[in-house]
C-alpha cells in the first residue's frame, strides 16, 4: 500500500529466520521456547490506544512537583497498578523545591526593555491557556539575587568560550552573562560563569538551535516559537543529584535536614531562562567585538560580545519551600528468586503538562505493567521480582529516584539485577545507552522488535540510519555510554547497578522541551501520533524486563565490555598524547610570537600564555588490567553456565548481580564522592554528557597530571577487581 | 609604542640577516648586489599617499565599461604613464556589453511583493548618491526573458544541491530557482539550473554569507546592508572568457563578428541578482520541505525548498550593444633583451565606483610604474622590457585582457617571460597564486618585504596565520593554484605563460563587492586606510617585475613544481580510489534498502539509484612522467647556469620562457578548447575555483571513466614534453 510495501515483503521473512536461529542469551533451549511464547503473548497485549488515553488524562493539567494535579496523577497511576494486581507503595519524600516569587529582567540602557518572561497561550491548544496553574519559566535551584551590571554574551557559556573571551581581553568579572542553551547541560553555564566572576546569568534558546531555523514554530509547526522558554534545574548535578538538604541519604519525613544556608549544589549566582523574543533586545544592545562565527545564532542581528553598553537588571526571589516527591512502586513478586529485583522506571512529574517529557515514557511503563499483569492472570509468574517505578521530582534534579535509591541503598545493592529507564520518547530510531556487559543481550532484543513504520527490526532501521547518515557500518546494536539527565543515574553511578536508558527519536524533533507547549496536542501532532512507537518502546523494555526476570543464567557477558573498555583506554592514552603535542606546539608558537602576528593589530587581542608541558604518564596499571579483562572475556562459556546445577547457577547470578559494582570505589570520583562509578560519569563541565573513565579523562582535560596518575592507579585497581570477579564467574561456569 | 613594539625589536635584526644570507635566484653574486641596491632605491620611491590621491580621482564617479568616466580614467592613467616617460598605447576593442533595459521581479502569490532592485544612497557617503550614472544591479550576459513560474530554493545552486533535491523528489523543470551567492562562481548557478530544466534564476546574497551575520552593515560597518546587490558577469567563463562575438580572436575594429544569435557563452535562462531585502518576501512565501541545515541562512525565517506556493514573475531585457574596452599599455624597453617582456597588469573598469575592485590594485601598479620611472631617470634601464597594463572590461568577463591576448597571441608566446596580476587588495596577509616553477623565486621576495603593521616579513605574518589559524606549518611561501576570475587567465591558461596573482587580505573583509557601496569612503574606512598595504603590494609586485626583468638567468626552477605535480597526481589517483569505494558502498546500501529505511516515511523521499562501478584506470602514463620530472628536478644547477657564456644563457632563458607552455595542448581541454593548460584550469562546475590536472580530475568527478583514461594518456604526453624541456635546460646548464 505504501512505498515500503515491496521492501517489507522482501525483508520480513529474513527477520523471523534470523531471530529464530539465535540462541536466547540466559536461557536453555527449552526455556527459551517458553520465553518466546511468553513474549508473543506479551506483544499481543500491547495496545497503543491505552497510552493515548492515559497520556490524555495525565497531561490534562500542569503537574509539576508539589502541584495538586501531580498528586492526582500519582493516585491515578497507583490505582491503575493496583487494579492490575500489583502491590503498590507510594513513597513520599519531602524535598527542597524552590518556586519563583519575583522574576524581573530589564534592559536599562542604552535602549530599554522589560522582559515578558511569559509564554502566551496559542490558538488551537487549550492546554496552553492554563497559565495560572503552571509554573512560569525559571531555573530551579538558582539562588535569589538582585544584580545590575553590563551584559556579556558568552556563547554556550562552557569553559572553551571563556578562552575565546580571554583572547580578546574580555573579563566577565562583575558582569551579567547571557548564554545560549545547548552545548552543555544548562547547570554548567551558571557554574562556569560564577567561577569566572560573573554576578548573574541569563540563558536563552537561540532560534538557530531551537526555533524557526529548525522548522515552523508552534502552533504552525513543532518548533519553539519566539516566546517559548526552556525551564529546568541548574543544581550542580555532576557533583550530585537529589535533595540539597539531605545529601547522600533519603529525604524521609524524619530525616535530619541541612539548613537552607548549608544546602549543597545551589548555584552561586542568580540565573534565569528567557525566550528569544526577550533575548533579542538585549543582544541587539551589545557592543564590543563581533562574536566569532561559531557563536552566532539565527537572530537577524550582528552578534556582539560586549561587555555592554547594554546594562541589565536581574532580580530573582524564590519560595524556598519543601514539596512532596511521590514515588509509585508497583511490585510483582518473583516465583523463584523474590529477592532478585528487575526495576523498570520513568518519572511522572513535569515542568508543565509534560506530554513528551515525561509522560510519553511513563505510559509505556504502564502499558508494560498492564501487559505483564495480563500474563500473570494466566497463572504465570516471573522467576524474579519485577518492580515498576513512577518517580516524582525528577525535573528539579532526579530527586524522587535519588532519595528512593539513597533510602534503599543497602537492599538495592543486594537485590537489584538491573534498572531500566525511559523518559521522553518519540518516533524514529531506537537509541539506547547502558552497561556494556548487557550490550550483546540488548542486541538480541533490538533484533526481535519490529519497527512500526517499516516492519523491519528496530536494529535494522538503526543500522540503516547509521550507514546512510553517519557512514558507520553496525554489525549489531551498540549501547552508548550513560552520562546523566534521568533517573538511571542514582542506580548506575551511585550504586553500581547495571542500567539501561532507552527511547525512540530522530523523526519527532520539536521545541517543546520544558515549555508550556509540551502538551498532548503537540505530542499527537508532531511526536508519535498513534503511539505506535510507544508500543514499540513497551515491547523493547518489556523484553528486557521479562528476559532478565526469567533467565536461567543472567545474560551478562564480557566481550563487549572488554572491547569497549579497550576503546576508552585508548582514548585517554591518545588524549594524553595529543594534549602533550598540542601543548608543545602551542608553546613553540607562543615563543615565536605567532599568535600576535596572526592577530589583527587594530583589534584588541591578548596572546595566550604558555602552559606547563605534559609529562609522560604511567598507563601500565590501566593497560595491564585491560589486557587481563580482554584475555578473560573470551573464556566465559554461557552454554556451560546454563548446564550448572541450580545452586551453582544461583551463585553465578549473584556474582553477575555484583559485577557492575566492581567498577565503583566507595570514595567516588575526585571532588564528587556521590559518583562512585569509575567507567561512566556525567562530565564535570558537560553535565548530562558522559565522560568515560572519568577520573583519568577529566584530570588530563583539566591538566592536573598528578591527579591523572593517581586516577590511573585507582582505575587499574578497580579494573583488576572487576577482572577478579570475571575470573570467579568463569571458574564457576566451567565447573563440571 | 604599540603592543608589537617589543616583538618588532626582537625580530627585526633576524629578518635582515636572513635576507642577506640568501643567494638571489637568477643573479650572480655581483649582479645580486646591484639588484638589491636597485630594490632599496625602488622601495624608497613607494609613496602610499599617491595611491590615495589616484584612487580618489579614479573612483569619483561610476566607471563601468562604456561609461563616460571610464574613458576619463583611461585618459588619466595614460597621461600619468606618459608623464613618467613610458611609451603608451591605448588599445581599443569593441566588445559586446549588455546593459539593462527592463528589470522586473514580482512575487505573484500567495502573498505579493515587487522587488526594489535598487541600492539606495547611504548617509555619509556621497558617492552612493550617483545612482543616475551607475549601472543598476544586474548580471551581464544573462539572456532576455519574461517568465512566470513557481519558485524553488536551491541553496548555492551547484550540482550537489540538485542531488539533495532529487532525494526529496523535487524537480526544477519549468520552475524559477533562487540561489544564494557563494559556494561557486555566480555563472555556474544559472548554467546548472538551465541544465536541470529551470526557466529562470534569481541570485541573492544571504546575510549569513554576506550581511549582518558577518558584522555591522554599511554605512555603520563594512558589511552588506539589506539593499546591497552583487552585480557580476554570468557568461560561461570556465568554457571561455572574452567577447562572445569574437571567440578566440581579438575584437578589433575590423574583426568579423558573430551575430547576437550566434554569440557564445551567454546564459540559457534569464538571471537576476537581488538583495536580501528583496529575497526575504520570496523565501518566506516558499512551502514544501524545510531546507537541509547546511542550506539555511541568517534571515529570520524557516527556510523551505518549495516548489511554490510562491509564484514569481521575472522579466529582463537588455541593450545588446557593443562598448569600447580600453587597454592602456605602458612600455619601458629593455636594454639587453627588448624582446623579452615582463608584463604587469590590473584592470581599471568597475561595476560602479570600484574603489576596492579594481582600483586598489590598479593604483599599486601605477605607483610601481612611477617608482620604476624614477629609477630610469638615473639612467638605469631594465635588461628586459617591462609592460604595465590597465585592462578594460574585466568585469563582464575578462574582455579587455582576453581580446588583447588573443590579438597579440603569437608575439606573446614568443616574448612573454611572465604575467603578474593584481586586482582588489586590502589589509592583512599576503596571498599569492601562480606557476609553481616560480614558487621558490616568489618565496625569496616574500622573505624580503616588510609587513606594514608588524614589521616582520610578509611571509612571517602569513606563516604565523597559517600556524595559528590552519594548524599548518609553512617553511616557505606556498603559491596556490590559479583558477579564474581575473586577467591572468588568458595569459596563463590560454597561452601557457607563467603567471602570478597577488593581493593582501584577511583583515579588511566587507560586503561592498560589486555593489554601489564599493566607494572611496568605504575603502578608507574599512580596507587599507593609509594605503600601507597598497605600498607593500607595490613592493612585492615591483620586486617580481624587477627581478624577472634583470635576472641573468630567469629564476625558474623545478623542485617545487615536481613536488606540486606529485601532490596533484596523488590527489587524482586517490579520487579514483575513493570514488570506487564510495560507489561500491552506496550500491551495497541501495541493495540493502538502507536509504529508504533511514528516511522518514512520513516525508517525501526518493532513494538514490545505483551508479556504474568505477573501473581501475591505468595511471602509469601519469606516474611515469611524474617520476621522470621528480628525478630531473634535483639535477638542475642554477649556480652553473649563471656561469654560462652569454649566448648559452640567452638560449637557456628562451627555454625557460617556453617551459610553462609545454604544459598546454593546442586542442585544449574537453569541451573547452580555449583552455589549453593541462595542470591548472577553472572548474567547469566551480567557475573561479581551480581544478588541477583538470582533464583527468573532472572526468573522474563526472564519472566519465573512458574520458578519464584518455586524459591520463594525454596528460602523460604533456608532462613528458615538459620533462623533455627540463632535460634540455639541465643539459645546457651543465655545459662546461
Amino acid at each position: 500500500m505504501n512505498r515500503l510495501y515491496f521492501l517489507l515483503a522482501c525483508l520480513l521473512p529474513g527477520i523471523s529466520l534470523s531471530a529464530q536461529s539465535q540462541q536466547l542469551m540466559g536461557f536453555t533451549e527449552s526455556s527459551a521456547e517458553q520465553q518466546r511464547q511468553l513474549e508473543r503473548a506479551y506483544d499481543d497485549q500491547i495496545t497503543p490506544a491505552n497510552l493515548d488515553e492515559w497520556m490524555k488524562y495525565m497531561t490534562a493539567r500542569p503537574h509539576h512537583v508539589g502541584s495538586p494535579y501531580d498528586k492526582k496523577v500519582v493516585d491515578y497511576m497507583a490505582e491503575k497498578f493496583r487494579s492490575w494486581g500489583y502491590d503498590v507503595d507510594v513513597e513520599r519524600f519531602d524535598v527542597l523545591f524552590p518556586t519563583p516569587k519575583v522574576r524581573k529582567l530589564e534592559l536599562l540602557g542604552p535602549t530599554t526593555y522589560t522582559a515578558m518572561l511569559e509564554e502566551p497561550p496559542v490558538t488551537g491548544d487549550a492546554a496552553t491557556d492554563q497559565t495560572e496553574e503552571a509554573l512560569p519559566p525559571y531555573n530551579a535551584f538558582s539562588i535569589d539575587g538582585d544584580v545590575t551590571a553590563e551584559l556579556v554574551f558568552v556563547n554556550y557559556g562552557v569553559p572553551a568560550d571563556y578562552e575565546e573571551l580571554e583572547k580578546r581581553g574580555i573579563s566577565v568579572e562583575g558582569k551579567i552573562v547571557i548564554a545560549k542553551y545547548q552545548g552543555s547541560w544548562r547547570g554548567i553555564k551558571p557554574k562556569v560563569a560564577a567561577e569566572k566572576g560573573a554576578i548573574g546569568c541569563i540563558l536563552y534558546s537561540d532560534p538557530e538551535d531551537d526555533g524557526y531555523y529548525q522548522g515552523e514554530t508552534y502552533p504552525d509547526g513543532a518548533y519553539k516559537n519566539e516566546y517559548g522558554v526552556q525551564r529546568g534545574a541548574v543544581m550542580d548535578l555532576p557533583r550530585a543529584p537529589g535533595d540539597p538538604l539531605t545529601p547522600g541519604y533519603g529525604a524521609t519525613a524524619d530525616a535530619e535536614r541541612l539548613s537552607l544556608d548549608e544546602a549543597e549544589g545551589l548555584t552561586e549566582i542568580p540565573v534565569l531562562p528567557i525566550s528569544y523574543h526577550d533575548a533579542l533586545p538585549l543582544l541587539r544592545a551589545l557592543g564590543g567585538p563581533v562574536a566569532p562565527a561559531s557563536w552566532r545564532g539565527a537572530l537577524p542581528i550582528t552578534y556582539h560580545i560586549g561587555p555592554g553598553p547594554a546594562e541589565v537588571h536581574l532580580q530573582l526571589e524564590f519560595n524556598w519551600e519543601q514539596a512532596p516527591a511521590y514515588d509509585v512502586i508497583a511490585t510483582l513478586e518473583g516465583s523463584a528468586y523474590p529477592d532478585e529485583w528487575v526495576i523498570r522506571g520513568n518519572h511522572h512529574d513535569a515542568w508543565v503538562h509534560g506530554a513528551n517529557d515525561p509522560i510519553s515514557g511513563m505510559v509505556a511503563v504502564m502499558e508494560e505493567a498492564r501487559a505483564v499483569a495480563e500474563l500473570a492472570k494466566t497463572g504465570w509468574r516471573p522467576k524474579r521480582t519485577i518492580k515498576y517505578a513512577a518517580w516524582g521530582a525528577e525535573e528539579p534534579g532526579l530527586l524522587g529516584s535519588t532519595e528512593w535509591v539513597e533510602t534503599h541503598a543497602d537492599e538495592l545493592v543486594e537485590k537489584a539485577v538491573a534498572y531500566i529507564n525511559t523518559d521522553a520518547s518519540g518516533r524514529g530510531f531506537l537509541g539506547a545507552g547502558g552497561s556494556h556487559t548487557l550490550e550483546k543481550f540488548f542486541g538480541q532484543i533490538a533484533d526481535d522488535v519490529e519497527d512500526p513504520q517499516t516492519g523491519v527490526t528496530v536494529f535494522e532501521r538503526r543500522k540503516a540510519a547509521a550507514a546512510v547518515n553517519q557512514g558507520q557500518d553496525l554489525h549489531s546494536f551498540e549501547l552508548s555510554a550513560l552520562g546523566s539527565g534521568s533517573d538511571y543515574s542514582p542506580f548506575f553511578q551511585h550504586l553500581g547497578i547495571a542500567a539501561f536508558n532507552l527511547g525512540f527519536g530522530g523523526e519527532s524533533s520539536g521545541g517543546e522541551y520544558h515549555t508550556m507547549y509540551d502538551s498532548y496536542d503537540h505530542y499527537k501532532r508532531f511526536k508519535d501520533p498513534d503511539f505506535a512507537y510507544g508500543g514499540a518502546l513497551a515491547k523493547v523494555a518489556g523484553r528486557i524486563t521479562l528476559r532478565l526476570a526469567n533467565a536461567d543464567v543472567l545474560p551478562f557477558e564480557f566481550t563487549r565490555m572488554a572491547r569497549t573498555l579497550q576503546e576508552y583506554g585508548k582514548e585517554v592514552m591518545d588524549l594524553a598524547e595529543s594534549t602533550r603535542k598540542e601543548t608543545a606546539r602551542r608553546n613553540r608558537l607562543i615563543g615565536e610570537g605567532a599568535y600576535e602576528l596572526a592577530a589583527d593589530p587594530t583589534e584588541p587581542y591578548t596572546a595566550p600564555k604558555e602552559k606547563a608541558e605534559v609529562p609522560y604518564l604511567n598507563f601500565a596499571p590501566l593497560q595491564n588490567a585491560l589486557g587481563r579483562i580482554s584475555e578473560l572475556a573470551d573464556t566465559y562459556k554461557p552454554g556451560q553456565a546454563s548446564q550448572l546445577p541450580a545452586a551453582d547457577r544461583e551463585r553465578l547470578n549473584q556474582l553477575f548481580m555484583g559485577l557492575e559494582r566492581k567498577l565503583t570505589r566507595p570514595e567516588g570520583l575526585p571532588r564528587r564522592p556521590w559518583f562512585v562509578h569509575h567507567v561512566y560519569a556525567p562530565g564535570f563541565y558537560t553535565g548530562y554528557g558522559v565522560k568515560t573513565l572519568p577520573g583519568v579523562r577529566e584530570a588530563i582535560e583539566q591538566r592536573n597530571f598528578t591527579e591523572a596518575q593517581e586516577q590511573i592507579d585507582k582505575l587499574g585497581e578497580v579494573l583488576t577487581a572487576y577482572a577478579d570477579q570475571m575470573q570467579q564467574i568463569i571458574g564457576l561456569a566451567a565447573t563440571k
